[in-house]
């Protein structure tokens, strides 16, 4: 490539968390990077649009590296809508969304807003890449992802991807010596379990803490959970079309069309 | 069936919406109905779950039904999780969703609350469908739709569902004697193009309103699009396995562990 790569950053826990910094700083020895990230956390938004309020963007320098960056007010795939439509020249090369504070493995992949960022590059027609670190804390250390995630973005540069495909990457909260490599999954069959904690306000009124647990039901070794508990970087090509293709048929033999 | 089945009803433009009120009535000629919906219309909220703030829920009486009814301060992903863990006695054996003030055929599946709340039924291993009527309107007419939501709602409940699969039905805006009956389709391609509204408020500061126009990109005639373009009711099964599991073997030949 002669020409440097036109890199979207984006993420969900916000612009100044440490994980996009990260992500920035890694993107900044690949190509031209501009950030459209929200200017406050988000996780757990999923593919939400901002379609009912006013949506504002201002172009700011966090640090002192040569991105050029606009916090927006609003989610995710919305940075990316306004990222592609009104604030970059020319459509972007690649878009990487994160590094993403906690893991977004498995049936995580629906509730992410580090991924609903890739997905809508990824509609748009723009290989896409959604990273996390399984560690929920702020002060996260992002230090052993760095050259992991340098190299998966280099390959999709390279390689590219076909049409309908992102890539979903999450990576064990683990010292670089001992992460065993990377490995190529499927989504692990799993749910939360929540435990909502019932609480009183002052007035009386009950309210509730959405709280949970991850349970892997999936006992497969091919999976992004079995990767991750083995001490590899767990890479799962996601798409967005959601058509359960091999049940059609079946589905053609009910009687859907009934008549009263 | 002897015993009446227990029918969880949601939506993602609000418990009053005349669509959930249409799909309350419908109901209650097939089961025993409960109602967790949000207080507040939540559309273009895709997956969102609430984990930043408290959820509050209210046990209320809309209308005269036999329905029991809560509304619920969160999201429609988390009015199932709320039903399921902490207001409902057992699990449903169906829930559905909507009718949708407007339609979540193609890619509008992924920014659709209606259906990430027939998703998170899904999830929880519940058989679950997302029903949409082409109109947007407050007062859009539902009339046409009823015997179809019901046979198909009834199709499921005595053919049950796979897991890891859920219908999302779109209805096309039409009169009953013109919808020309129900097609098993696939999502077809398609995305939105954003046309944001640039604007400044009185301190001359700019900011934006998301809207856009739906693209279909999608020749096919199996496609929701092509039914829906003529005339028929769309239902596509909708898996929430993201994995693209035919790109596996190629991204197996990448060089995603080259070490530095």
């Amino acid at each position: 490539m002669t020409k440097k790569p036109l890199i979207l950053v984006t993420n969900d826990d916000g612009i100044n968390a440490p994980g996009i910094r990260t992500l920035i700083s890694i993107m900044n020895t690949i190509g031209k990077v501009v950030v459209v990230a929200p200017d406050s956390p988000q996780s757990g938004m999923g593919h939400a649009i901002t379609v009912d309020t006013t949506l504002f963007v201002d172009k700011v320098q966090i640090d002192d590296g040569p991105q050029t960056e606009y916090r927006c007010s609003g989610t995710p795939a919305d940075c990316v809508k306004l990222a592609i439509r009104e604030l970059l020249d020319r459509t972007p090369d690649i878009c990487v969304s994160g590094i993403n504070h906690g893991s977004n493995s498995s049936i995580s992949v629906i509730y992410s807003g580090t991924m609903s960022a890739a997905v809508e590059a990824g509609i748009e027609g723009i290989p896409a890449i959604g990273f996390s670190l399984l560690d929920y804390s702020w002060n996260a250390n992002f230090e052993a992802s760095k050259s992991f995630v340098k190299n998966i973005t280099e390959q999709v540069l390279k390689n590219k991807l076909p049409n309908g495909i992102v890539l979903n990457v999450n990576i064990p909260n683990l010292q670089k010596n001992n992460i065993k490599g990377v490995k190529v999954c499927r989504q692990a069959k799993g749910n939360w379990v929540e435990e909502f904690d019932k609480r009183q306000n002052p007035s009386g009124k009950n309210y509730y803490w959405l709280s949970g647990k991850f349970v892997n039901l999936d006992g497969g070794e091919d999976t992004d959970e079995h990767a991750l508990e083995n001490g590899y970087i767990s890479v799962v090509p996601v798409q967005f079309d959601l058509t359960a293709h091999p049940f059609i048929k079946e589905l053609n033999s009910w009687n859907l069309n009934k008549s009263e």
